[in-house]
């Protein structure tokens, strides 16, 4: 939804939410209090209370936030062929390294939720699952039509581009000029296939 | 220097530093407090303090304590040929996955040192940029001594291999009993090889 179609209170909530990405990201989740984030918006702590009532209900709001994207995103294997898939999924790499403020937030929520008593341990756990099987699904089908080069196994290439993901934006956190995600990530992508995908 | 040959404060320290390791493994550096180092070490908070100042010190002792293992792991490229320096930063892989607490501390703290006003941000910085020397190098002296398949790019590998090692580290603490770490990078490795290293 467009910010100008919400409410007041809408409005509001988006601009908590938008503060709790910043900060979870930027300091992690156990490093940020409700009261900096009513302070970056600019409202009192119980004028932030009255929107989310803990710190975990608004982690669960910007998770469940997140989930609607990937929703959206993860919904390309309606495509007609596996390289039509494949090129989605690079192109959404693509625009994510666009939005630093979510790959920071996930660079630093997917390292504090290892501990299992983490509040976000079972979102990341059940997302690890399914992006992994994403890609592997899309790997098996390349292979399925052909598209892969002789001798690939694609055994382990779901978990291995899910982690080349995860570790490259890292690097690109600390070194935006000269880490390039998404170029990389095409470029080991295409290492694997007959024919390139086009750009 | 083994920890029977230090002395009380010698050992005290030690067990102050182990405290540390495990707390900003845990939590983070900035989810960290000195008292929870305290408690957990079963001493004061003045007791702590009579050995490291600040909590910015005993993070410095912390990595410095780590640059001086990475030291002795890192002198691996005086081996004779680059395929006995492979075996032995693979070998050194297989034994890093058998010190979790070293592997979380690292995890979290790169994630959130990515951060530029983060302690630890140019210490992470300088690691990343000598591990991924290190491997690209590796790769590159592969290739002089004939060892890499035929079309393979080495270019960017040295960023990969590490991004690579990041993220498969990170899944693996979600899943220690499914991620296989060292033996996804040892198979990975080895794709690129004419003739796959050792066990």
């Amino acid at each position: 939804m467009a910010a100008e179609n919400l409410s007041k209170g809408g409005r509001r909530r988006e601009q908590i939410l938008s503060a709790a990405v910043e900060l979870f990201g930027e300091v992690g989740y156990r490093g940020t209090s409700l009261r900096d984030i009513a302070q970056r918006v600019g409202i009192t702590h119980p004028g932030l209370l009255y929107h989310f009532h803990s710190k975990q209900e608004l982690l669960s709001a910007v998770l469940a936030r997140r989930d609607e994207t990937d929703e959206a995103n993860f919904r390309f294997d309606d495509q007609p062929t596996a390289r039509a898939h494949a090129e989605r999924l690079l192109e959404l790499a693509d625009h994510n390294s666009t939005t630093p403020g979510i790959i920071e937030l996930f660079a630093t929520l997917s390292a504090e939720s290892t501990d299992p008593e983490h509040p976000a341990h079972d979102y990341f756990s059940r997302r690890y699952r399914r992006v992994i099987d994403l890609f592997q699904g899309l790997f098996d089908r390349l292979g399925e039509e052909g598209e892969l080069r002789d001798g690939v196994d694609t055994t382990e290439l779901g978990l291995i581009f899910t982690a080349l993901m995860d570790g490259l934006q890292v690097q690109w956190l600390y070194e935006p000029e000269q880490v390039d995600v998404a170029g990389v990530l095409r470029r080991f992508f295409n290492g694997y296939l007959r024919e390139p995908l086009g750009v």
